[in-house]
């Protein structure tokens, strides 16, 4: 099944800035149990926008958001400080968002990364910059699970993404991502492939029709989870029903779920 | 790039039945040149729904819809004398729907096919039923290649229908023909993949979102054809997107022309 990484509690967004500023709980709350409702798998929690702010106001949001959801958190800072401060406030296991290949930010998550029980989203990327090919993706995977696997998390925690480039700066973009993907996923069938989606449509109109197609295309490929936002119901509509066309809804359950709640329209 | 079938001159729909019993040519003119206005490569005219009237029907249709449709048609019958009528009066090479593996198909087709210029559309059906797995349907399109490449058709003449079966009798039915198209394809690069797509939602609510889901695994698996109606906004939208995503939309072309005629809406 499916697994939506709910992505809108970020101060990097206007309206969250402000609740966080003004200690808004009943913004956050609100929110976040929307996103529940609407099949987040993860709340994902970033307070790195408001400078000098950032611990306080990520223990403030746990404070807050930790009450009122059922569902595991994604800890969302590139600060290990934060990030080892939010891993003793959760009560479920959590996911950390993120390592890269990036020389500063790998040498700063390995250490707290060595031992913890966490899922860890991986990012491929490293000093020389975006992967330029299908080829560059698998090997940029291929060496974050043999170091991660080296401080003993074992593949199946592993959230791999193969970073998401615009198909308008060139039109094999889709392809090599997608290529990608397939070939991580028959190197580690345990691992799972994440990420944002839309990167893909950017410098084109109407993103959001080209997000969701691409979403059913990299579901075919092997993705298994999303960063996304869950209440835009329409990439969420489609992610139940290619979740259902790929074998992954016994007696088409979840999408009569979602038929019959109103979150799936033809 | 993507081939659409238009599917809408078929005489088992009511309104085109009517049309064609009032031989009311304005009505059929209208609807093809909509039909090659939305982007249908072919228009398929299947005239077999008035008993004993298909002959006569067929002729008029042809009559009718060939002076204004710049497009070739898909001469849609099980009948090989009024397919040969019919290929006489086109002045475009035809596709012609359909062979298929059962006995009695077969052996009116085939003496019919041999010889001729044309796009043929290959059912994996045989008198055995529906095809049971991904090997089955492979299996069968085997067949139908290397029959129809004995009496001189190439390969990318040939359109192989692997025939889509309901998601909501069996949650793997959607896999088992994703598997196949891409078995089929690797083994015959140069072939056509088609078929109709709305029988993966039958018995479901909502099914466009299915459908249109649908088509955007089975282009990723390799079909560049299908038969449907090109005037559901919907789907040829999802359609022009998943052919920009998976390379095949140069600068994104098709994809902004669709946006600034209002085609394709987010």
């Amino acid at each position: 099944m499916f697994e939506v990484i709910g992505e809108r509690i970020n101060t990097s967004r206007k309206k969250v800035q402000e609740a966080v500023a003004n200690r808004d709980a009943d913004y956050i709350v609100d929110d976040v149990k929307k996103q529940q409702e609407a099949g987040a798998a993860y709340i994902d929690v970033n307070a790195g926008a408001r400078i000098g702010h950032e611990t306080e106001d990520m223990k403030w949001l746990l404070d807050t958001i930790q009450p009122v959801v059922s569902i595991p958190l994604a800890l969302d800072s590139p600060d290990p400080a934060v990030l080892e401060m939010a891993f003793g406030m959760v009560s479920t296991e959590p996911m950390i968002n993120s390592i890269s290949l990036e020389k500063e930010r790998f040498d700063a998550m390995m250490p707290f990364l060595e031992g913890k029980a966490c899922k860890i989203i991986a990012l491929c990327m490293d000093d020389a910059g975006m992967p330029s090919s299908a080829a560059d993706i698998i090997a940029r995977a291929d060496t974050l699970v043999k170091e991660l696997s080296g401080i003993g998390i074992p593949v199946s925690s592993m959230y791999v993404d193969p970073l998401v480039q615009p198909i308008s700066t060139d039109n094999n973009k889709g392809n090599m991502v997608l290529d990608a993907v397939r070939g991580i996923k028959s190197n580690y069938p345990e691992i799972h492939i994440t990420g944002g989606l839309s990167n893909i449509s950017y410098g084109l109109p109407q993103r959001k029709i080209i997000n969701r197609t691409f979403v059913a295309l990299m579901m075919d490929a092997g993705m298994d989870s999303a960063i996304i936002d869950p209440l835009d119901e329409k990439i969420m509509a489609t992610i139940k029903t290619a979740d259902m066309l790929l074998g992954n809804d016994n007696f088409c359950g979840n999408y009569l779920k979602g038929v019959r709640s109103g979150a799936i329209e033809a």
